[in-house]
């Protein structure tokens, strides 16, 4: 159990990421992340920053990673809800988010979700 | 900043509670999800348990006040996610979620939502 709660809308997952999550809650939200996308048979999920103050090299990488290990499970990523005060820490250290898409807020990803259906994209 | 992320799906408001809130975070969720609601104008709000572990009284008697000032403002409460364990432990102690619905998970809640149309009911 990571604490971070992981909801299922229609065949999407939604996680909201608490603030200040250690390195073992990354792992485990990881793994349950994994299982759960098999569960359901999501074909993507929207993970929610909004809550997050900081999201440094660590967090970074770690979501870059859960996003990677999911599409190789068949499920796409959509990160979602960074603030402006992240979004300018994250450029002024040289932060990427890599392979996966970001999107304004919960609405925008799950449409962004919605709209990318060539599975080969 | 209670820490617990609240997201807007449409007209309706998602939150999904973190384990273990303290008193002053349960305050914080409760004044600021009463001022989300006249942000985005929103009719309902699903409130996710899923990660608790415990519902004491304490929760289960915010969680009921939250439902009726959030009524007041003009959106309805679904509470979603109650574990088999919590369930039981509630019967067994008589906690009651008064003046708010309840449902399996976050889709049934919305679909609740979207069924209940009728506000004078």
């Amino acid at each position: 159990m990571s604490g971070v709660p992981i909801l299922k809308l229609g065949d999407h997952l939604i996680v909201t990421l608490t603030p200040q999550l250690s390195d073992s809650q990354w792992d485990r939200l990881r793994d349950a992340l994994l299982l759960r996308v098999g569960q359901v048979r999501a074909t993507g999920a929207v993970i929610d920053v909004s809550a997050m103050e900081v999201m440094d090299s660590f967090a970074t990488r770690t979501l870059g990673a859960i996003a990677q290990m999911m599409r190789l499970r068949g499920a796409r990523c959509v990160v979602v809800g960074i603030s402006p005060e992240v979004a300018y820490t994250m450029a002024q250290l040289g932060l990427r988010l890599q392979g996966t898409k970001t999107a304004l807020d919960l609405e925008e990803g799950l449409a962004l979700l919605k709209t990318q259906t060539d599975p080969f994209a």
